[in-house]
């Protein structure tokens, strides 16, 4: 390694990441990085912490984030905040004075993206995002760097932790609430876990993947999401006896020029490399038009993982390697889908309910594919299933929406996606 | 994309992943690479061939390898004949005369890579190599650019697709030489299996492999390997009854600046993502101290695959993307590793067996873990099986020598490694 030169690193953030990276940085002993700058609020308390120690003592320390955006002796900005604002200032400030950018926000990433990466481009300077999805998992470099020789047509991915631990503790048996305090106890899961379980991180990380792999610039607000709070005990056993799990799966795939995307709780087929994932692991499946179904898998939160990622993101700028720029262009999203679904009604079980819920269906065109009832639950209770064949979403919620009216049902009707295993073998 | 320039590709090998390459980037209709001259033996025939219609009309066409590698036309060469000569003296010159370099010749990297890396460091080109290992799976990449953050202290692989298909069949009760035959009939192995079976091809991978993610540079030929050619149907019994399958594994450590690393059947946990793969699947799982367990996994051979890892090499260089340089030094390989083991015993059954075999694992010091014998088989041909708790690989061999000439033993004992999981949550 030949002419080197230091690269001076300013860290946004000294909390978990922030930590680790520090951690990772002084394992490598590299001496081509050096953290010069820490921003943080509350330095005097930061400073102090164990993980303190990894950094150099004349390492300076500032509560005014200016101090590092200006800094002459900063060449690469390490974003850890999270957020959009004021993250997205910040970022834009560091670029626009000719530093680099490494930042594991997935949110500034999918709402701000395209607006950064001009600038970026414009300054002649790079905008690393290596950590926003799935943390130590290296699905962004991997499809980045591995797969623009492939045409992708289609990414799924169970991207948010928190809720695969959840899912996968009740897939053993837990019921929903008690795993999501258990969760919030051992800090996967925030005090208000919307953005977790209803979707919203799920979603920002698909959009970023969606510019990687599809091309496809799209609005995360344009993204269904459905929450994984309705699932319940009885949607496993169901699943199960159908060969299949529930996971919080985030979808995109590229279709004609058209790109459908959601994200929410679907029926994962136990063949499908996404039934494998446990805990907190993250997953990612890439199907190429050529290269067929790769999958992505590993520890995608945490301090540790995402630091990897960020560490590995400002080494490659120490090094001078440039990104592959991949083209993007502003697509609409189409939130429908044709697939099977999983419908789950909870009644008060009387004569003619299954012909009142057939009936709805062949309204709206959809086939009914089974009829699943188990043993052992009260008639004043009742919880049973219908699966579809291939039929529209959009068809099937109208029906829903009928059906939501009728006497008998107790519960609003659960519609589950189910997902479709189909790698083949390629040549 | 501002400044762009036509990168000029020189294709040494029109075969199966020639003729894929050409039509991959004909699907990409990417203005910035253009094959502009194919090496190939009976050019005549290869110009026919219908993959050649993804060519343009003025590609030039030589049965002379110097009109690729001399050519002022072409800045990249693309190697895609395999073997070590006289491939390796062809990207020595290609090299040498500033052209980069994209190959998918895992035994010229294995055995030759130290030297022409340097040349091409020296000569300020790239020597890119994504499609060595795991095809289209982007095994290399992801380690190079998204693990290079953390310290990997173990690979271990599934990387030879045939031996897969084997395994995986024998799984599903096929027997060796059946399914052998199977997989030469539809071109998954050769007429003579050897490379494959033997492990002399996983071999070479690992070695790579562990260049990028152990920073060792070590000797193909240190590497023990092990035949698949023996395990049977009742090995697979046997290791369903301990929870396992059996797959053909690489794997590699580094443990206090100590390379351990074989390649051969093992038992495999049902827990491991490595008991997931499939057929002709290939599946890489990286072990780093900071960010956990990391899999990939996908096709990893055939000609579509692995046109899309060089496609997306040669993408790279035409986008001026430098790789990152990762250290690597020479290691010796310690073909030892201290592990539990399986092994199986033929015999004629008499009084007194256990009793021998356990004294002869006693006298090297081996604990036995567990006996497993299954109801069924004849008393003169008897299978049985004896795990070890961990113990080091070349006592056992010493005692398996020993028990090599017992009068009752019918057949050489078998001795698998058995892989242990021990992937933990990090923070």
């Amino acid at each position: 390694m030949a002419d080197e030169k230091t690269v001076r690193v300013g860290l946004l953030g000294f909390g978990t990441v922030g930590g680790a990276f520090a951690e990772v940085l002084a394992a490598h002993k590299d001496a081509r990085v050096r953290i010069t700058h820490v921003f943080n609020r509350g330095v005097d308390r930061k400073r102090t912490h164990a993980r303190a120690a990894f950094l150099s003592r004349d390492v300076v320390w500032t509560e005014r984030v200016e101090d590092v955006l200006e800094a002459e002796d900063v060449d690469v900005v390490v974003e850890l905040m999270g957020g959009l604002d004021p993250a997205a200032g910040w970022i834009r400030a560091a670029l626009g004075a000719g530093k680099h950018v490494v930042t594991a926000n997935k949110q500034l990433i999918a709402y701000r993206g395209a607006e950064l990466f001009a600038l970026a481009a414009e300054k002649g300077v790079q905008l690393r995002y290596g950590a926003a999805v799935a943390g130590g998992v290296p699905v962004i470099p991997g499809i980045t760097q591995g797969l623009n020789g492939d045409v992708i047509t289609r990414i799924s991915g169970i991207v948010n932790g928190t809720c695969n631990f959840i899912l996968s503790s009740m897939e053993g048996g837990a019921q929903y609430s008690d795993v999501l305090a258990k969760a919030q106890t051992a800090g996967y899961a925030e005090a208000d876990p919307s953005t977790d379980v209803d979707g919203f991180d799920a979603r920002a990380k698909l959009c970023v993947l969606a510019r990687l792999a599809l091309y496809a610039e799209i609005d995360p607000e344009q993204v269904p999401t459905q929450t994984i709070a309705t699932i319940s005990a009885v949607d496993f056993a169901y699943a199960k006896e159908l060969g299949c799990t529930v996971r919080q799966v985030s979808r995109a795939a590229l279709t004609d020029g058209v790109v459908s995307a959601n994200v929410g709780p679907m029926l994962v087929p136990k063949t499908s490399p996404l039934a494998w994932s446990r805990g907190t692991q993250n997953m990612v499946v890439t199907s190429g038009r050529f290269g067929g179904d790769v999958v992505f898998s590993g520890h995608g939160a945490g301090g540790h993982p995402t630091a990897v990622a960020v560490m590995s993101d400002v080494r490659a700028i120490a090094e001078g390697s440039a990104q592959v720029r991949l083209p993007a262009k502003k697509m609409k999203v189409v939130g429908d889908v044709v697939a099977p679904h999983y419908l789950r009604f909870v009644v008060a079980d009387r004569p003619g309910i299954v012909a009142a819920i057939a009936g709805a269906l062949a309204k709206v065109g959809a086939n009914i594919d089974s009829i699943l009832q188990h043993r052992g639950f009260a008639g004043d209770r009742l919880p049973f299933v219908v699966t579809t064949e291939p039929s529209m979403s959009s068809w099937l919620n109208e029906a829903l929406w009928e059906m939501a009216g009728f006497d008998f049902m107790l519960e609003p009707p659960l519609c589950l996606q189910i997902l479709v295993v189909d790698d083949k073998d390629t040549d």
